[in-house]
């Protein structure tokens, strides 16, 4: 079997699937789309529920230590002030004053052509991935167009955000090609901003939440005070945040709406921060493991100390091998006591708890597991595509594309086929059978076609078991069903308790 | 017992346990809150999430002919152009100039104060419910004020927006009590606005969505191209929506970020269309009783011909007794094909089914259920809320607090209490316990103070069953435990094998 992961096809194979089969939508699609949003389709909205869903059964529910919360998408602008994003949540943006095209600073990238030690011109590109090989065909080319004699120096790749003010004038635009038009790097923040009341002015200006985590922040001691949590506790929370990015892109990996699973672990102030924070970095891998993500497409990055804020003790990122690279999944950040001190400070009310031992009170620190559904959902989908060539019973060989999803989050659990549409001994036994997994699990009932075309389409949607009822099931004694299995292929008999037994093992 | 819904304090009584007990907090309290929007704190988002579950299971996993999506709370701008909310969905908003103060116009009511068959005033009052008896106060207040002689007549209520404009500058403004300062109603649309991208001008106006509904119309070719579905069948939806409400009001029932449960059942256009309207009536009905509602707080209110719409068959609203009054709890609405219609037309896009039989396209009509996640939490509290007098064996009288929660939605479905904590015995048998339970149940583990103090913070939080691991559990043979049950207070022996059976049963 191929690595899926490493082929080169597999995002737009991807992107295929998740739109033929109703994972994923571009939103507002008739419209022509709205760039960064994307709607989830019936299988897609089910995978996604199961993500979020088990999420909160390990991390609340089986957990004795975390209590959730569910807060508003509109707070109150005061808290983006203390929590600096008013401030500071922004990325630099460029525009080209010819073309009205705006760039992320941070993904502009450019570099001085030199022909025999003497600079000749400039030449830019995007996309930080492919910047050295674009930057030297650039280069390669102006030296053609210029009809420049002599050796070409390699390409030195600078970042536009570290421009002097006085080469930006010199720096080409990737939209003309000439330089001229684009402007210094200015701060745009990524709040999307709206008005609450009838009132349109700045007295009434309001931020959709970029993040879900300053709820918790700002609801600490309404949970401290109306519960029984004693630290070490954690506050978790999913929900929508928005951020108004400059380019969104890589389908639902960087959009401009999205879903976060956050949860914010208080700890004693002389708690040991470093255990707890890689104690969360291991139950984090592990869970990702347990809904199926595996070792293979992992591995952290510690972000370098001199990169850090100051308040930060430090951040690993989970990291993910999606098939346009390497990139962040989940990150885990010991924030110290940052935050509940800045809304302290910020509101006037004291964010602290009273420690019974030392009689004192003191402001919790706080280690902080943050990961986007969405960007599990297409980590989940990369790493369960797959395309096979399988051979039938008479030889004939043809492909399979296959979600090997984990039953824990598989949007159908298994699908109950009756061998024949139209013979009603097979119906009713399937039928019976599937009203009775219906009140309990997520069960396709589908008698369309033949049973291998159905097999594929069961496939092709990642359910992890088909049952065939046949006519072994309705003549021969024990009532069994044949047992089809995704993965493998196999088919064995099953009786209905069975059935059951598998699916309460597996789908937990 | 006093029927709970008559207590002239029962919302008092309700906002004080959801705050007190983390069902409900004032969204960003701590920076003096945001009017309109609420947090749901620790048992508040399991009472949430398992309103949202059970009908997420019973409308789309235990249906064969309904689908789930997700679609984006930020849509393509056009989507709100064709669904006529950007030029239709607004309130009569009017100023007073003086005070600056706005209101809903349709909220505000005013009469002339007739002394002795002549005009010697007006007066105004807003809150719709008390507008009579508010109005005649206030017209007795304007008389002693002025000091007029002779008979008061009655007081005419007259609707602002029915004003005729050479009224307005007679009617005082509620704020000032003077009249002059009220500008004419004007409509003051409520959709949220925001820009997307980052040109901030009107190329870039995108809304929030006030309503999941157009998402499903929007959508409806794709899943019709990505499923099997046949007519009829349901495309069904849970998330957010935002409506900029002048005067939001009754705690969560009117706010400006609530969460919606809606459903589009798409029927064919030669389908009975009042038997599929009434059929969804009595399955949200039914579904309002299977978590608790009980029969005296649900009425229909069957909107009248003449009100409705150009394009609408006819709309009927589940109607529920709340503290502040009966008010609309579901609305089901038979839509015509208006909407799907202005979709196509607006995008060019057509928006048909093929009908096998007739060999036809044809747009389908469709009825729409649409609910309230918040709503039905209020009208879940209210139903369920209580105060007692209860009688202890020692014959002392207290009030105690509970909650009358169905097992299907309580946040904590058992609670498992050791009789004594520092008693090895007894806290080992209910920690394995504990674990178990754990696995599929949302339960509590409580072994702070006495147990009957430990039963009344259980009933507070609507905890159906409490289990208690006591000497005779582990002293006696059969391992069994005291079960309390929540209502009856009734305590019995049971095993085990009885309690899971129990749960499986109830808890759905």
């Amino acid at each position: 079997m191929p690595d899926s992961a490493e082929s080169p096809n597999l995002m737009e194979a991807l992107v295929s699937l998740a739109k033929r089969r109703g994972f994923i939508y571009q939103s507002s699609e008739i419209y022509g789309g709205l760039n960064g949003f994307f709607d989830y389709g019936p299988l897609g909205v089910e995978l996604k529920r199961n993500i979020r869903d088990c999420w909160w059964r390990d991390m609340v529910h089986r957990r004795d230590d975390i209590v959730g919360i569910e807060t508003s998408i509109i707070m109150h602008p005061k808290v983006w002030e203390a929590s600096g994003h008013v401030a500071g949540f922004s990325d630099p943006l460029v525009d080209c004053k010819v073309s009205k095209q705006r760039y992320r600073a941070d993904q502009l990238f450019w570099s001085p052509v030199v022909v025999d030690g003497k600079v000749a011109g400039y030449v830019s590109a995007l996309e930080s991935e492919r910047t050295g090989a674009e930057l030297q065909e650039a280069a390669e080319s102006f030296k053609r167009k210029k009809a420049l004699q002599g050796a070409l120096a390699p390409v030195v790749v600078k970042d536009f955000t570290e421009a002097a003010e006085a080469e930006i004038p010199l720096i080409p635009s990737p939209a003309t090609g000439e330089p001229g038009s684009l402007t210094a790097p200015r701060a745009f923040n990524m709040m999307f901003q709206t008005n609450v009341g009838a009132m349109s002015d700045a007295s009434s200006v309001a931020y959709l939440r970029p993040e879900t985590a300053q709820g918790m922040f700002v609801d600490f001691k309404n949970v401290v005070d109306t519960t029984r949590v004693k630290l070490p506790f954690g506050i978790a929370q999913v929900g929508k945040s928005f951020r108004n990015e400059i380019t969104p892109r890589n389908f639902i990996f960087r959009s401009r709406e999205f879903e976060q699973m956050e949860m914010e672990y208080f700890i004693h102030e002389d708690a040991d921060w470093a255990k707890a924070h890689e104690e969360w970095i291991v139950w984090c891998e592990s869970w990702l493991k347990s809904i199926g993500l595996p070792d293979s497409h992992l591995s952290r990055y510690t972000h370098p100390k001199e990169k850090l804020a100051f308040y930060s003790r430090g951040t690993v990122d989970i990291m993910f091998k999606y098939p346009f690279g390497v990139q962040e999944l989940w990150g885990i950040a010991a924030r110290g006591n940052y935050d509940l001190t800045q809304h302290a400070n910020a509101s006037g009310k004291p964010q602290e708890i009273f420690d019974e031992t030392t009689k004192k009170k003191f402001v919790p620190h706080v280690i902080e597991p943050a990961v986007g559904t969405d960007r599990i959902f297409l980590a989940v989908l990369t790493a369960a595509y797959a395309e096979e060539d399988v051979t039938d019973e008479k030889g004939n060989t043809e492909k399979r594309t296959v979600l090997r999803l984990s039953p824990r989050i598989a949007p159908v659990k298994v699908a109950v086929l009756p061998l024949l549409k139209n013979k009603e001994q097979l119906t009713n036994r399937a039928k019976a059978l599937y009203a009775k997994l219906k009140r309990n699990y997520a069960v396709q009932y589908d008698d369309g076609g033949a049973i291998g075309k159905r097999y594929r389409r069961q496939d092709e949607a990642g359910t992890p078991w088909c049952v065939t009822i046949d006519f072994d099931t309705i003549e021969k004694p024990g009532d069994t069903f044949t047992l089809r299995e995704r993965d493998s292929m196999k088919q064995t008999r099953i009786t209905e308790a069975e059935l059951f037994a598998l699916l309460a093992e597996h789908v937990y």
